[in-house]
Formats: C-alpha cells, structure tokens, sequence
C-alpha cells in the first residue's frame, strides 16, 4: 500500500464510490485490489466487463474485497427489439452482484424516426413491464437523464423533471432517479428538481463528473475530471445531501486522458480532486 | 433566372427567409441577386459580414432588391465589458437596417467562473438596461435560447421557458424570444413553450434547422439540412402557426457541406427542403 496520506479523512472517502468506466481499461482483480488499498469501498459495475470476468466471480471479488457494488451500468436501450428481454437480465446481474439500483439509459430514437413522443412514450410502457420484475429482485430502476445532447442516439428522457415523471406511477422501491452533474448541470430547474426527487424518495444515486469544453467529435468523451470544468460540483452534492440522501458519491467520468493513465494513478487523482470539489 | 420551376408555391416561399450564415460565403451584392432569382424576399443578416460590407451600404442593397431584413444576428454576450454599448450598437444597427429583431445570444460563463446563477442574473440585469433603448428604435431584442450544450462557452439561457421568463418584465415590444428547432427540438417542455410565447405575443422570429449526429467536435458546425435529421419540423411550424405566428419561417443552418458549396446551388438545396419539410 503505497499512499496512506490520502486516507486521513476516511469518513469522506466512505461515501466515494469509484464507476468502472472512470478506470475503464483497469482489469477488474487490478481495480478491486487497488480501490482496497485506497481506502475505497464502493464501485459501480458495468455489465460488458462484468460479463466478461464472470458474473459470480465477479460477484466474489468484490465481496472478497469487501467492496460494495453501489450501481450497476446499464440497462435500457428501449429502441431496441430485445429491450425487454434484455433488461431482464440485466436486473437479474444486478440482483447477482447485490447492486441497489440498476442504471437505466432509456435509448434514442429507433434509426430513422422522427417520433419523438413514441420513443418516451415507449420508455413509459417498458418501464410498466419491467418495474415489478426490478422490485421482486430488490433492485431499483434508475432511470438516467442524459444531457440533451445525446436525445436523438441515446436518451431521449432529457430533464430531471422528465425522469421524475416517469417514474411517478411506480413505487419508489421500484423506480428511482439517476442524478449527475454532467447530464443537469446546465437546466434551471435542476435544484428544484433534486428536491422533488428526494422529498419522492427516489435519488437511487449520486454521480458526478465535470463540465469541459470544446466537447470532442461525438460528444462522449469529453467528461471533465472534478475540477478542471463550470459545475458547481459540491453544491450538488450539498442539494443532494439537503434532502437526505445518505447514499453512495459515484464518480463517473468519461475522458481520454484518463482512460489513457493507469488505473491507481487515475483513482488517485480522482479521489484528490473529490476531496477538494465534492466531499 | 435559371429555375422558374420551383417557384410554383410562391406563398410559401415568401414566407422564407434566408439566414446568411446558411450561405456564410456568399458575398452580399450575389446573395441579393441570387434572392431575387429564386423568388427569395427574406434575409436574416449578421453583423459582421454587414458591418465589412458597410452599414449603410447593405441596407441599400437590401431595399435596391426589394430584399426585407427579416432579423439581426447578433447581440448579447452579456459576459464581455462591452456588453451593454456593444449591444447598443446592435440596436442602432438593427434599426438602420429596417430589422425588427436582433437575435440576443446571451454568452455564456466567463472565463474561470462556475457562477451560472449570476451569469444569468446578469442577462437579466442587461436586458433591464437594454430593453428601453431597443423599442425606442423600433427593434425588438429577440432572446435565443441555445441548446444546453453551448450553456458554458455560447449561451446560459438554455430553454424557451427560461427565455419567456426573462423576457416577462418586458413589454413584448421591446422583448422577445427566438423559436429555433435545432436548440429546442429536445425539450419536452417545447410545445407548452412554444403555446405560451404565442400567447405573449413574443415569437420575434422562428428558425429552422435539423439535428443529426455525430456532432463535430466543437459541435458549432454541425446543424442538420432539413430533413436530414429526427426534427418534426413541420410539426414546430404548425405549433408556432398556431398560436397566431405569421412572420418569416428563417432557415439558419451552421453546416461546413453546406458551406462549401456555391451560394446559389445551397439556397436552390435549402428552397427545395423547405417546401419539403416545413412549409
């Protein structure tokens, strides 16, 4: 254990969770080992890894580590023929790995429509079929608004007002909302959201990441580290908290530069920078 | 005149306007004849293509040709020192040129700060100063909302309801709102939006374009011809019809295919679309 200076405030760091894709080239066993020597005790699974080291063994290994799986990414992806079958699966996993909530990206518009209004009104009824499933399993359904960027290929619930609507007809325990500083950071109704959605019971979790310009060619990419962006980064956190959430602070950055550092170099760094701009 | 042809529907066309940057190459004097050519009787124009081209001048060549300045592109930017003469400036200019609107692009976060808040404070506080000045030329300041994904370098109104909203202090003449499909095409607050603009009677201008992805990096260059992205933008010209809206239907697409092409073969492109797609 190389680095017993940044694990003064252990309390802090009890509350970070570290998202798979923020080290996403970090093999599992590496990331597992690593989170334990920072002090780190919950990351947020993704299933395409996951699948590929093993469900059960990865299930293990965590609980080996003493790790808590915080969230798993992602179901969703309604446009797709397959979705229901699909997000069945991906519940099951996450029932598996003991993940809380499951992350749901509901998908864009099918290739080549213009209808807006059917895709969300698709998530709607998927939503109908797969809420009970998630609830027999214990896992919450985390509907995830994306930032309007990614409306037409990825997202098409935009606001949190919008995920919050959606989840509305099913209890809490079945249907809860994602809340992340990319995705909101930008919408003026933000906050009042966040407080609807705590005073509903329905923040399955916390993520965050940063704001950074010029965004890269297919906008995926281009996620700040904690620090370097515009976001007002722990007056999230603190909103969040005010309606008293308790859960897990998931840092989830997509970003060249970081996908290109080793993988405790990148933890360390990251949990450097929510010390100083989240915690 | 080589294209009698599609000058069958001449109702809709004088409904169109041309947004220069659509042609951002073009050189003014063969944008006015090629205009004429196509039965064109609308023009949006930006500053500093009029300003290089001469003031006085342009407004000559405009009415030589029998040419209406349907909008001028483009004042805000609150975030800069100049602001408030800057966009004095824009007034007197959109007032010379016979423009009933100036197209306000709020600007976004100042260099190094996190204070969207106060950022948009600040729009409010110029408009106060702003607002007088403009209806005593005759120019109503027309606020844009821009896609959240320009909120931190472009533009912190990120909505219509938003824009209505800092527009509502004002009398209608002095403040209004810019309609864009390519920024609010997202928004599922967009028709409510759009109904109560109407209503205010504050649609200053309604502006087309499409969404396509990927987004280029940078993601300014990147608007969609029409019909080549998921926008319903017949649907967004009926909306805005329906509240009472009989002004120019303004084509604005920021596109470098476009943009290389010659002026006149990018506006026959934008006329035929526009029948197509929205008229």
């Amino acid at each position: 254990m190389t680095s017993t200076s940044r694990m003064t405030s252990t309390s802090r760091v009890t509350r970070f969770s570290l998202n798979q894709w923020t080290t996403r080239h970090w093999p599992l066993p590496d990331l597992a080992e690593g989170c334990v020597a920072a002090g780190v005790t919950g990351v947020g699974l993704w299933r395409e890894p996951v699948a590929e080291y093993g469900l059960a063994r990865t299930g293990k290994l965590m609980r080996d580590h003493g790790l808590t799986v915080t969230s798993l990414c992602r179901g969703g992806f309604f446009q797709e023929p397959d979705a229901l079958e699909n997000n069945r699966r991906a519940i099951e996993e996450a029932a598996e790995l003991g993940a809380p909530s499951l992350c749901l990206v509901s998908g864009g518009l099918p290739d080549g429509s213009r209808d807006l209004d059917g895709a969300r009104a698709r998530v709607a009824d998927l939503l109908a079929e797969l809420a009970p499933y998630a609830g027999e399993h214990g896992v919450q359904l985390a509907i995830e608004p994306l930032h309007p960027m990614y409306c037409s290929d990825r997202c098409v619930v935009s606001t949190l007002a919008q995920a919050l609507d959606l989840a509305a007809p099913f209890p809490a325990a079945q249907v809860g909302v994602m809340v992340d500083t990319y995705h909101l950071w930008w919408d003026p109704d933000a906050w009042t959201g966040i407080a609807r959605a705590g005073a509903e019971g329905r923040i399955s979790l916390f993520q965050v990441a940063d704001w950074v310009t010029p965004l890269p060619e297919g906008v995926l990419t281009g996620r700040g580290m904690l620090g370097d962006g515009c976001v007002e980064l722990r007056r999230f956190r603190e909103a969040v908290d005010a309606t008293g959430y308790t859960g897990p602070v998931e840092v989830e950055i997509f970003n060249d530069a970081l996908w290109a550092m080793p993988g405790a170099e990148a933890l360390t760094l990251t949990l450097a920078r929510y010390e100083e701009h989240v915690a």
